[in-house]
């Protein structure tokens, strides 16, 4: 490997996973983007973006750069390095672009730095990114895009990451392409619960853990219900009810909003299934005539990679 | 086995489990009930306490009796039996002495008539025991009493039981002579919580049950964290901060209000360190100067069973 140039594989991930708001999230093996971060003999941090959506290239408005940026103040030092990204994860997808940008970054500027940090330090800076892309430092996506697979986040404060055995799970995701940000999609939560509805999450939350854990898929189904984020999100999405209730009848285990949307997921035991939720999916948004891209794809059991 | 006659062991059961309110519960080596079911040769539920807890002994009235005759009722049949109970577990005290009633009449009764029911059905059933007790059907004692280790019930309509792999784990449980009504303790609750509050809880339980099936005692221990149902409940326990704090500083992993309390519970890695908790209960408690009783026990993988 040269040691002066990196190029990773930044995947796409879904957070929440419909009963886990804010503390579950899991990688998928597509989208993802391409980043590379080269060293060079002059300090600074160069950004290029090779795809068109206009995101900012100073550094810290950056997602990826105030990720960077937040490591290298932790070093005390000036970067010199020039970061290539070509983001084919489309940002307001719901499946944490800015998560991708932001732990693509850590992680590739960590191996040519020789590795100085541990997966809980990138998580710290890659938040520094989220919270530019929204205002707000999570961890959801970041998790699972580093590690792979389907990761708890059971505390922000002290961190506290969790990854969680699972089975082999095939994921079809639908992205309406409709603007839901992730502001107003936090916005129009209540911030009050009623207690009988927190039961009835947390015992879900619990199923979910323990059908993952015992690769049990039919109780990882009956357990993707959520009674209190859902009911309201759902409504800035067009198509979501018919969406999941093909979907069901297609034979999915169960799904729901990716992050805080507008992409939709659901989960299926064998690859054909997933492939029939597809067609479902496409018919929805063909008849409602949103304009819209599909994704048959699988759970990402590596996280960031090189290549 | 005579068939005509029966005796069952009935544990004590810890439920909620400090973040899973409701949802999760684990059984006791000690205490526990001992039942004895036999044939009769005339209609009727004869029900005898051998102990002093002055218990009711109408069937409709006696926990036990309650759940036994639902079950005649679905099988359209008289009962003829005679229950004799030797009620170890204090009423009153936290440890599910009406579950451990309720479930082992139930048990003892279907081994009795050749086995017709599942464990959901006696689950179901007992839960008519519970609600002469509380007023609530509720299952997170029944379910573990029944079936031994650590279950989750992740719905109760429809029923949804889960039993979750653990490690061992060593149990020191104080119960102060003082008391807490099931039916107070629940009227005290908030009906909302917060919806951060809500968060940090499910991430808890997740933490909960992963450390469980991981066999993570750390995990565990962090995980061992109510932020909604303790700071309201434990106001009603004279002790319980101190009892806390010292406990851990002993080295428990955490633990917390067993059921509606009052009694306390702690869980420890090694016997040691239980019997070191145990120390600081009584010291507490003499200091206090309640009446109190503990119990230095362990997790319970069996259930209910035959002797």
């Amino acid at each position: 490997m040269n040691t002066n140039k990196i190029s990773i594989k930044s995947p796409a991930t879904i957070a929440n996973l419909v009963c886990g708001f804010d503390i579950l999230g899991l990688a998928l093996e597509e989208p993802y983007d391409i980043m590379t971060l080269e060293n060079t003999d002059h300090p600074g941090l160069e950004i290029i973006h090779l795809d068109d959506h206009g995101l900012p290239t100073e550094p810290a408005k950056n997602v990826s750069g105030a990720a960077l940026l937040a490591m290298m103040e932790e070093l005390n030092e000036v970067p010199k390095w020039k970061l290539t990204i070509e983001k084919r994860i489309k940002p307001g997808s719901g499946l944490g672009s800015s998560a991708a940008s932001a732990a693509g970054a850590v992680f590739a500027a960590n191996k040519l730095l020789g590795s100085p940090f541990s997966n809980d330090d990138l998580i710290r800076f890659a938040m520094f990114g989220e919270k530019v892309a929204s205002g707000v430092k999570h961890a959801d996506n970041i998790t699972p895009c580093l590690l792979g697979g389907v990761t708890l986040i059971r505390s922000i404060h002290p961190l506290d990451i969790i990854s969680l055995s699972a089975p082999e799970l095939f994921i079809t995701v639908v992205h309406p392409q409709i603007e839901v940000r992730t502001a107003d999609a936090r916005q129009i939560l209540k911030k009050e619960v009623p207690l009988k509805q927190a039961i009835k999450q947390w015992g879900n939350i619990a199923g979910l853990v323990a059908g993952l854990m015992q690769g049990d898929h039919a109780l990882i189904g009956r357990s993707l219900e959520d009674v209190i984020i859902e009911p309201v999100r759902s409504i800035l999405i067009p198509g979501f009810e018919e969406t999941k209730r093909r979907s069901l009848e297609a034979g999915a285990l169960g799904g729901g909003i990716s992050g805080s949307g507008p992409s939709i997921f659901m989960l299926s035991k064998e690859e054909k299934t997933a492939a029939a939720v597809e067609q479902e999916m496409k018919q929805v948004y063909a008849a409602i005539g949103i304009d819209f891209k599909t994704y048959l794809t699988k759970l990402n059991m590596k996280g960031i990679t090189t290549f």
